[in-house]
């Protein structure tokens, strides 16, 4: 125990001072770094297969479960994903040292907002090797250092990729510390880490809600959260039937395991039956499981009966909870309260009840005739994406370079003294 | 302590139902609100003076020290301060619903981003009685509910101060648990407010060092930490001479008690013999003990010889420590190494260092020819501040209205779904 805690209290340092070298660190070496870090990747595609075929095979052979051994499998497709992950992060514009408002004070001082690195980020994330370039890519570009923490069973993968990232850092002249790998698989580094706030700035875990509340539970240092996702669309009174069934349709089937997927289905009474008796057809085509309250029930005798923890369950599967509501109110009073702050939508003509919506509904993304699937870093124009937060602080949504900053104030006067 | 919790349980269960009201207030009631408590404050002088009396004498009686004593004693002028300061935040524009950089993007969608209230704001503070109604005032405006713990010694004049905002919350049809005082003194409340995520959304401690460190490690819900500001000038070889000795002379002598007060002063050693000796008679003159490293007391006898400790001490007093350093980058080591991120500061006529120095230095204000002192809300244009922030993510220096708000992503389509 006490050999772990030395050991990342080491890492912990040695990225402390790395993190002061990429803070100052010019765009064109960031960028050189990037480029190089995907061609040793593309390079070493072999090298990186070999490497992952050592963890899939013991997965497998301990039996772990298919979805995580898919997550966790590297093809050459997944492996060439990653490279262009890479080049993408060093074309997009370089958010460090941006000034914004800079301003005449009666004083005399002026006075702005310099976009500055956050320092040190600790990423902590399950058996999924990509994000190890990934997030390698996007704290190097935002002027930070990285400490990376991959799931256990990715460990021979992320080590490979690591030493492709180190490569790029190196032929770049930046200090190798500046992306560095946790190479135990001890839980104990996880403890260590996230207390250590002398050296880690913040903390992003991306893995389920387990991982992320365990996290929260014991950290120090700040967490950006991405919790899970329970989304809604409601489809009002006033709606376009046809444009409602399609965002219904897109927002639950499109994908059933991403966190942006609908979860439960709101539709006003007005419209419920010719709604919801279309939207069955389509659902129960695609095998999409309902659960309907009572109401919803009566229109769609096919649906099974919801029960309260529906409406709180994100199901990451072909299931979905269906509700009738009176009006807007009750929408957004069942989003407030049962949801889970991620992102809603609204189906509508009634440019009022869109913008009580937009303005009521307490969550990280609220749209208004878009389905729920475009919360996401690239349809958002932000390049990439570390995470969706659902904390209201700091970063909220999709989080892209912008959200691994912070920024600071800068006063330039002439000689200026207070009075 | 069952009890206890129960309270405060229920204190933040009202807070969170009263935070959805206040979110979607109009700003013509949350401003009438603010002139109403205002108002009541004015013309309730009186009784806020007896309350408080009750308060300064059994501070008196228990033989608690005079700087508390002074910080809790108001006086009529002190209200007036009180009744501006609310004036004061009704007349700034509401930030609430301005959405920001709203553009189209290839999919056909526009994102943007909206402001929105942090939701329930809980403000932990010593025995301060006007912070009762200037946090108050800027959570309301920023369109959150306010949780407001004060010390236990100003119990009677937070009751009184309570009993205004209060009344210019009913008066205004607002729910008066927009604003709600703690009312136990039985420190267990604290412990469970700082805990309580489901009905608490941001901590915003105000104090001392020891208080705001306490609360961050008991907390569960997100704190935005306004720690000590060990703050520094430095005189780089390339200053202007006389500005460096005004800035420096104004930064430690105009007030000694203040955060953005420099404690250490850092001289090139170029032109440290010019300087200190100019200095040292200023600063002996006005009483203030130097403490030095060896080369500075080689210039200045006077000086007594600093120690390691001194170098990360906030004095809040007139002591300074002076230490003489070979090069910007020396300077800049320094400030990362001993101070506290809060306001640095330097002077320079050469552009090169004034950039490096702007960028390079790790703190929440940074500033080229002007004194730390301007490091504060209403010298930035922020109308007003509930703190001075040294956390890096979500508000970084003062925070004022902005800081106590957050943005969501707003997605308009028209039927768009993803493909």
């Amino acid at each position: 125990m006490i050999e772990v805690k030395q050991y990342i209290q080491e890492i912990g340092r040695k990225a402390r001072d790395a993190s002061r070298e990429v803070a100052r660190s010019r765009t064109a070496a960031k960028d050189e770094a990037l480029q190089l870090m995907a061609a040793a990747i593309a390079r070493d595609t072999e090298g990186l297969l070999a490497a992952n075929a050592l963890d899939v095979t013991k997965a497998q052979k301990e039996g772990l479960d298919e979805a995580l051994i898919d997550r966790l499998t590297l093809t050459t497709k997944s492996i060439k994903g990653m490279v262009e992950g890479l080049r993408q992060i060093a074309d997009l514009p370089d958010p460090i040292g941006e000034i914004d408002g800079l301003h005449y004070r009666p004083s005399g001082i002026q006075v702005g907002r310099m976009r500055v690195p956050l320092g040190v980020v600790g990423i902590i994330y399950e058996a999924r090797p990509n994000v190890t370039a990934d997030a390698a890519g996007l704290c190097l570009k935002a002027g930070n250092a990285a400490i990376l923490r991959g799931g256990s069973e990715a460990i021979h993968s992320n080590k490979a990729i690591a030493a492709c990232v180190r490569e790029g850092l190196r032929l770049s002249g930046l200090p190798e510390a500046a992306v560095q790998v946790i190479e135990t698989t001890d839980r104990a580094a996880v403890g260590y880490l996230v207390k250590m706030s002398e050296f880690v700035d913040v903390i992003v875990p991306r893995g389920g809600k387990g991982l992320i509340e365990r996290i929260a539970q014991e950290a120090r240092v700040p967490v950006i959260k991405h919790l899970h996702g329970v989304c809604h669309v409601y489809i009002d009174a006033f709606a376009d039937i046809d444009k409602g069934i399609r965002i219904a349709d897109n927002a639950k089937t499109q994908r059933y395991g991403t966190c942006n997927t609908m979860e439960t289905l709101l539709v006003h009474e007005a419209i419920a039956n010719e709604v919801l008796k279309k939207l069955a057809t389509l659902y129960l085509a695609k095998g999409v499981e309902l659960r309907g309250d009572k109401r919803a029930r009566a229109v769609v005798p096919a649906m099974i009966e919801a029960t309260e923890e529906d409406w709180t369950t994100e199901y990451l599967a072909p299931i979905l909870s269906v509700r009738i509501v009176d009006s807007l109110d009750a929408a957004i009073d069942h989003i407030n309260n049962y949801g889970s702050h991620h992102t809603d939508a609204i189906v509508t003509r009634d440019i009022v009840h869109a913008q009580r919506f937009l303005a009521e509904v307490d969550s990280s993304s609220v749209m208004v005739n878009a389905s729920t699937r475009f919360a996401d870093g690239f349809e958002y124009g932000l390049g990439a994406e570390i995470g969706i937060s659902t904390d209201k602080i700091h970063a909220r949504g999709p989080v892209g370079l912008e959200g691994l900053t912070s920024q600071k104030y800068i006063v330039l006067g002439d000689g200026h003294i207070r009075g």
